[in-house]
């Protein structure tokens, strides 16, 4: 049965993403794949390789949402440090899987190496969890999931939590876009939130492009709260400016 | 004269950046600008719009780095408070910058209206920086800047950037893409990260790559230092596992 999830954090971890040589791409896939499950992400977080930096990141995120990812620092190099962190996060150890450890040694055979079983080290106490789309166990430590770095890896990942967790309810979106910009906008705007204080409604301006000038969201858990604040905003916005609902 | 920075933050700010309706684009935009004017970037925390979290999220950033970057949350609509908010941080009031006013209005003359004249309120005390590049004014509270959203608008404030500020000393960085899987380099990588302290060494394995399937960087201000590492790690490894340095 998938666990009841409301918050998430994600921590991403890692040298090069402060450095600006590889160009963050995990956020937005975590961020699309809890949306449609319902959790809400409320927080994420970029840090250095830096063991007690990480361990103070995931002691301050677990504290105020209900599960937290991490993304990086996972693999067999002396700049990996995300498992020794997330020991550190809660006074624990850090030793060897039996399972981790057999998996690895049955994919190298006789070319394993320590580097290969340093990914075999878990926090005493984690969870190994796995799906039959993804059989490569995922670590779980106290609802904290340890999730790797690659982007591609990561992406594979995400249909494990898929599997393994869901929201009270999914969220419901509606977006208009309009062709006036959000300055002449807002005294509608303003109207709709107050009017409708169960909508989260945001608004984009878009610079460069030629069909609209602002995007205006609707969000709510509740698919009816959506569409009357929704209706309210269209029946006020004089017809030539409405580019068209998504 | 530029001013002299050692370490950055960067605060995003956007419930659409969480929810995964937009894409981040502006941490790798700032982390290369940032890097190459030598300044240390060392956190970056991404955020809904709520004024308190915000305010909170400036104040501790501020604490520990010379400089904190805001992304978003600046325009005239409701769920923009980053101006609220960096005011809250530091204790202010916010209130209409004439010279803000003025452009406003001779921009839209008579088609001015609140929403446009919401973008001449800054918090008391702030100043704002211009180049002849970009003479629309930057909002800087007390090495506090604050940055629009939009991504072709933030990467166009970067030039404003590297107009007032510098670090200590430039980065030199050099990477060696390896035909070896990480866990086999560890040992040789071990053995560089041991003897040169003064340079920070990265491994990051590519998986989907016809090329290379490692690639190690080396890090630090000393030119020399970073080519002494390369040096001492390229000596040691087997040549028909090197692809190529760079």
């Amino acid at each position: 049965m998938a666990q009841q999830v409301g918050t998430a954090a994600l921590l991403l971890i890692g040298n090069e993403l402060l450095s600006g040589k590889v160009h963050e791409q995990n956020l937005v896939e975590l961020a699309r794949t809890l949306r449609a499950l319902g959790i809400k992400l409320s927080r994420a977080v970029v840090v250095l390789d830096d063991v007690e930096t990480i361990a103070r990141e995931i002691r301050a995120l677990k504290a105020e949402h209900d599960v937290v990812f991490t993304s990086g620092g996972v693999g067999p190099t002396h700049d990996d440090v995300t498992i020794e962190a997330v020991a550190r996060a809660f006074d624990v150890s850090v030793s060897m899987h039996p399972t981790m450890e057999k998996l690895l040694r049955d994919a190298y055979k006789e070319k394993t190496t320590e580097g290969h079983l340093r990914m075999a080290l878990v926090p005493e106490g984690a969870e190994l969890v796995t799906t039959s789309e993804v059989p490569w166990p995922t670590v779980v430590m106290k609802d904290v999931w340890v999730l790797p770095g690659v982007p591609e890896i990561f992406r594979m990942k995400l249909s494990v939590v898929r599997a393994w967790m869901k929201g009270p309810l999914p969220f419901v979106s509606k977006a208009v876009f309009t062709r006036l910009e959000e300055a002449a906008l807002k005294p509608l705007i303003d109207t709709v939130v107050a009017a409708h204080p169960d909508v989260e409604v945001g608004s984009y301006p878009k610079w460069f492009d030629d069909t609209y000038k602002t995007k205006v969201t609707f969000d709510a858990r509740d698919d009816a709260a959506v569409e009357r604040a929704v209706e309210r905003f269209v029946s006020e916005l004089p017809a030539e400016h409405l580019a068209r609902i998504e």
